[in-house]
């Protein structure tokens, strides 16, 4: 394998080594201000989060947008580390809202201390991202994370009534997908545009890109769901079926069904009446009606699109880092 | 009964009768702002818990804070239905923190719907209030009630870990005071000054008000937990002993405990071994040591600051409103 296969495969680890001062700075800034001097439950948990690692996606996408338009100041560190904890925030409430007992190959917080522990935690991490953002002293990033805070916890809501209901549309599903991952990842974009007071057209190809490269990333999982390699991706094939959550490649199935696969579908979906052999007959319906290679071509466009906003964006070798990340999200079913 | 007696027993009565104007723009923002187009469930939950009333006194403070200031400008309104906000996102979380079944005489969101509704529409409001705060343009507003929240989350988690745990101060329990309620007062109150522009003298008056105040009115209905009539307070006397929380009156008889009484409250908070006739003892022992007497001094002395401070505000008949409030609050216990 060329040195260079290995460099487009790993964007992510490219983009760490670029940004290391950075990071480091705020993985300090995060430790700091996760403390809580009076109740050490705080730190407890977040540290229980914070160390299983993650991939840090977010913040890097906020220090390469800042970096990238040239900024100098000290405040992408702060926006960076307010994405990581909104972040962690909601991580923290949806194992509460999903029972989760595993996130990032470890027990998660509410199964090792109590769900009251992880509802306030995320509630504290919640204000102290809200402190940081402050301390930037711009309204306009307040606003811009405001609003994604609003679409992320609408989109959790929607996620929530949208299950088991066979009448939902890709335009809703599409914003579940926006409220999972897109709004966070085109706020952390954005916000390092704004910050370095890049020029208009420069922070909406931002905002652009991170939208586009989080939609990517998230049909890329619901795709995987339904025919990834378990080791992977990290679930078990059909744990979306299962849960009877309508993702992509399921919502085109549908809509593509006869009067017989409809039935089928309110029996598993609707009703939640799983018999042995119903994930195979999913499987089927899902290759009859093309929907795993519609929804593929779909993600692929996701990801086209966020490169494609990039030439808005100075030439510069962490532009070609995102546009690799772009790539990189939808490797896995290209 | 005089008309003035009357007129001094109701003073939220009062200030709703005074602001009536001011509340009703506030109510339609609210309904406004709660409104989801593609998340029905979140209306639902909301207005589940807003048309049970409660008193609204949180967005009473910010309105009277501002107008007693000489505000003419839009955006109190936003402020009070931001401080309403963040008061009804609270009361979700706490509900699944607490495993609570009523909440102002009707069964809770987490009953009704589930956890999860409750978790994710809290964090909706959350997120709601933060744009209604950004929309006032004012980053001092901003830094105010990003303090505030992080005081009430850390407050929340510090009950959480205090309970059950005799080694708990009273330094800690004024925090668990200041999450629970004395912060979201001081912060309604001294938003409104920020927002008239008022001099910092009166700013500062009118936080330190909202913090008494707030205090005060916990310290009573702690004291109430271990003295009140439960048709008024709206719970049974003893629940906090039940739920092994650390309030003033218990963490004052314990401070004064005897090794014989030391070993009793080991085995009913620390072990969590409650038996028949350990609340009459308990009773028995707050009343030993003074523990009920000084706590209600201590309410009344908070009540005082809360009065004295008014001092430096304009003389004007909210001032009066607000000085009668503090009365009201310990007036159950006077």
């Amino acid at each position: 394998m060329s040195l260079d296969k290995v460099n487009r495969d790993k964007p992510l680890d490219r983009l760490v080594a670029r940004l290391a001062p950075d990071m480091a700075a705020v993985n300090v800034l995060i430790l700091d201000r996760m403390a809580s001097e009076h109740a050490p439950r705080i730190p407890e948990v977040t540290a229980h989060l914070v160390e299983a690692g993650g991939k840090r996606v977010r913040p890097l996408l906020t220090l390469a947008a800042a970096r990238l338009c040239g900024y100098a100041g000290p405040y992408h560190i702060h926006l960076a580390a307010t994405v990581e904890f909104i972040h962690t925030a909601t991580l923290l409430h949806d194992d509460v809202v999903d029972e989760s007992r595993q996130r990032r190959g470890r027990p998660t917080a509410n199964l090792l201390w109590d769900n009251k522990s992880s509802v306030l935690v995320g509630d504290y991490l919640f204000s102290r991202s809200f402190q940081l953002m402050v301390e930037t002293g711009s309204l306009r990033v307040l606003d811009i994370l405001a609003n994604a805070s609003a679409t992320i916890a609408e989109g959790e809501v929607l996620q929530l009534t949208a299950a088991q209901d066979l009448a939902t549309t890709e335009a809703i599903y599409l914003q579940v997908v926006r409220g999972k991952t897109a709004a966070l990842f085109a706020a952390a974009t954005e916000v390092g545009g704004v910050i370095a007071g890049a020029p208009e057209a420069q922070v909406t190809a931002l905002r652009t890109y991170g939208d586009a490269l989080g939609i990517a990333f998230q049909i890329v999982d619901d795709l995987l769901d339904y025919g990834g390699d378990s080791s992977v991706i990290g679930k078990n094939v059909g744990d979306d079926f299962r849960e009877r959550k309508l993702t992509m490649p399921v919502i085109r199935a549908v809509a593509a069904a006869d009067a017989t696969e409809r039935a089928f579908w309110s029996r598993v979906i609707e009703a939640g009446d799983q018999r042995p052999g119903d994930l195979e007959e999913v499987l089927r319906l899902l290759d009859r009606h093309g929907a795993m290679e519609r929804t593929r071509l779909t993600a692929l466009d996701w990801a086209e699109r966020a490169k494609a906003v990039l030439a808005e964006l100075p030439a510069d070798d962490l532009r070609d880092m995102l546009a690799d990340l772009a790539d990189f999200v939808v490797a896995r079913v290209r």
